[in-house]
């Protein structure tokens, strides 16, 4: 009876692909008949289009629309395209709004125009509320579904329009306070609906709201959900009236995607916004070609500055060889700082505001690195080189650190006070900007150290 | 009443710094007062120790508690060294038995044991349960506190139950349901319990539970908590018998806390484990010299390769101009494989068995990216420089892409199955192994078409 996620993972999975390559689909379903919904699903992540498409139609019709439910929106768009129409309206009808609204944005216009004027007028009304909201506000990402009680209620009257509800709402557990002008005025959680006596009104329970903007970027407002520690975060629009909720569910959801966009750029790739496997070769080439070339085109910057200093290297080949660790520690150190401020700013921990604070550490920090690097640097190159050649590492160490440190730690704050994605600003600036200036101070302290 | 968390955040926040630097206990306490929670956390987390004693000092004890809960257990126990005994042994009594334990981890053994042995029978005895269990097993992050029903009770009789655990359960809205022998037999929801007829049997109604057994990893759990888009996953014992419950919120902090070490990680450093502008700057020097110190010895590899091409440079030092821009390129290449990598094993996607899909993927993209760029590098070098040259930039931008490309996403993988952390494991090996591959390919290429 119990399911332990790795236990039958692999044994099914190969199953799966054995059915699947003999086009056996009674062997197909009964590969995917033992798994729950979640192993489903990772089993058909895990397939290409076409594959996935085939496992799907073996699903029994209940359990085929909770999967798609759970699907990226990506594979349900790619799903759509093999399966009927009628099919495709029956599960489109029983998604949730917010679902459907992350569908319809994968799908060619003409489909989703299809799909939506097929709803039935109840349906159609809340898709649409979603679809007002603009790419990447909360209220694209609400449920406009939620069963909401009043101050002047009681706790029988409140429990009541619970029972009510038990299924048209995304979440019923806690349950909005609104006015007669339908603005947020407090939260009430079942659990103390159901401790406090039955006549006791609402108003005397009931805790201040905790809200957030609808058209405010939803990613705030998930780290605001998670962050609160809260099951549901009423959505509220101008006026402050209620529009809608976002359950934690979703918020996770949210935040994980961002995460996997954060972790991609800091590694410089765009994000793929499927699994790893069900991404053709080519889309992932695409999602990582743009920046390679970015990141290659600001480094001709350090060919040009070796450049300037040809004559220099020419008397002195041996300088070359610390180039590589020179620039390398250098991008190290830059990276260092940059991850920790950009995941702290993600967290809330800094704001862009903070810019001097910030500063004044990381100067400090490289500062103490470098010292570190430096001292050691200036005795390995000493004793395996000259003494002079020593010094010159040394110094260029604590001098790169330092710099590096103060830039890496600097870019992700104007990323953000510019409003671009603090990850995607600082890497090509440090892996450039940082190497090319490190590669200045290296050239110029050897030139007056070694006196070329 | 609304509370919107940008808002008030900056005037608060300069209001708390004006009245800690006045010593003004008083303009403190005001300064916090309008805020909620949430926003009180996000102030005293970026308050240096002392300055986040005093402010907490000031809080109402009610609001003290449900502050000191939500903290950091790191920042916990700095505030335990600077509060009276009492008060800590009171706020420890109200703690959870998973947050209690948290804490504990961070504290010294005398002060842990002295509180321990403070709290009566009753939660003595749920403290030890969770503290069991090792460190890094989900046994140790779970509530030990939950209401269960049992398949031959009615909904009536499982709501009356829950009536009267709501106070002493961590969460009422999923029951995990148990037979005679405190086995996991199924779960159901209260909104189900509400629906059903109040003599229907759990029976008739539950579902199949998900499990996660106690001794497993925490991290692991917590994802598959947030997979399976549940509110509460059951946590087993070896023999399948209910130990206790991971709620959404808590896997929730627990993968945040995964996704922060794993990007630290992945940039170079160790995760700091406190809020950025609460760590100490000697920290942040200790959390990345490690790095630092591992990479760039790791880095004199590169100059070893050079140092024995030496001879090659000396005749043609126009070589040593591309050497930052091809090993930085291979570099980025590396990283991007690594990043994409890590992540879909972080999120399931790929798993260690699926080598060789990854490798054969791999080579593909680097060797086509390796294409792209190598032409573009070719046209370029042979313009600026020689043709000789040019081919020699485009053949080595080929090799070196398709090389770091296929390490950078084995790395990862092989990370993962030797059960280190993928990032910590592929980070020093790309820029230490790749860099010096590369420059190896270059000079090899380089020689035999310059003939040198």
């Amino acid at each position: 009876m119990i399911k332990y996620p790795i236990q039958t993972f692999e044994n099914s999975a190969e199953l799966l692909m054995k059915a699947l390559n003999d086009h056996d689909l009674s062997a197909i379903s009964q590969a995917l008949r033992p798994l729950n919904i979640s192993e489903i699903l990772e089993q058909l992540e895990r397939l290409n289009t076409i594959e996935r498409a085939v496992a799907y139609r073996t699903l029994p019709k209940d359990r085929a629309i909770e999967v798609f439910e759970r699907l990226d929106a990506a594979l349900q768009a790619d799903l759509v395209s093999g399966l009927q129409e009628a099919d495709v309206a029956e599960v489109f009808a029983q998604l949730s709004p917010d679902d459907r609204v992350a569908l319809l944005d994968e799908l060619p216009a003409s489909v989703a125009n299809r799909l939506i004027s097929g709803l039935d007028e109840k349906e159609r009304a809340l898709t649409s509320t979603v679809l007002g909201y603009p790419q990447g506000a909360v209220g694209r990402y609400m449920s406009p579904e939620f069963v909401t009680t009043h101050p002047h209620l009681s706790m029988a009257e409140t429990f009541a329009r619970v029972r009510t509800h038990l299924d048209d709402a995304e979440s019923v557990y806690t349950l909005p306070v609104t006015d007669s002008g339908r603005h947020l005025v407090g939260v009430i959680s079942l659990r103390d609906v159901l401790r406090a006596d039955d006549d006791a009104l609402v108003a005397e329970i009931m805790k201040a709201p905790l809200s957030f903007p609808a058209t405010e970027d939803v990613e705030e407002a998930a780290r605001y959900c998670a962050d609160a520690k809260v099951l549901v975060l009423p959505i509220v629009d101008a006026e402050e009236r209620l529009v809608g909720i976002l359950t934690v569910d979703d918020a996770l959801q949210i935040l994980e995607d961002a995460e996997t966009e954060d972790a991609a750029r800091s590694g410089g790739t765009e994000p793929l916004r499927r699994p790893y496997l069900a991404t053709p070769v080519g889309t992932i080439v695409r999602a990582r070609v743009v920046w390679l070339l970015v990141l290659a085109l600001g480094a001709t910057l350090t060919v040009q500055v070796i450049g300037a200093f040809e004559a220099t290297l020419e008397q002195q080949v041996v300088l070359s060889l610390f180039i590589p660790l020179l620039i390398g520690t250098g991008g190290n150190t830059g990276n260092q700082a940059a991850t920790t401020i950009t995941r702290a700013l993600a967290l809330g921990d800094v704001r862009p505001r903070d810019f001097v604070k910030v500063f004044a550490r990381e100067v400090r920090v490289g500062a103490f690195l470098g010292l570190l690097l430096g001292s050691l640097g200036f005795v390995i190159a000493s004793l395996v080189f000259t003494v002079p050649i020593g010094w010159v590492i040394g110094l260029t160490l604590l001098g790169v650190c330092t710099m590096a440190a103060s830039i890496g730690g600097l870019m992700p704050l104007l990323g953000k006070a510019v409003r671009a994605d603090p990850a995607v600003f600082s890497n090509p600036f440090i892996s450039t900007f940082v190497d090319a200036t490190g590669l200045i101070i290296y050239f110029l302290i050897a030139t007056s150290i070694l006196g070329l």
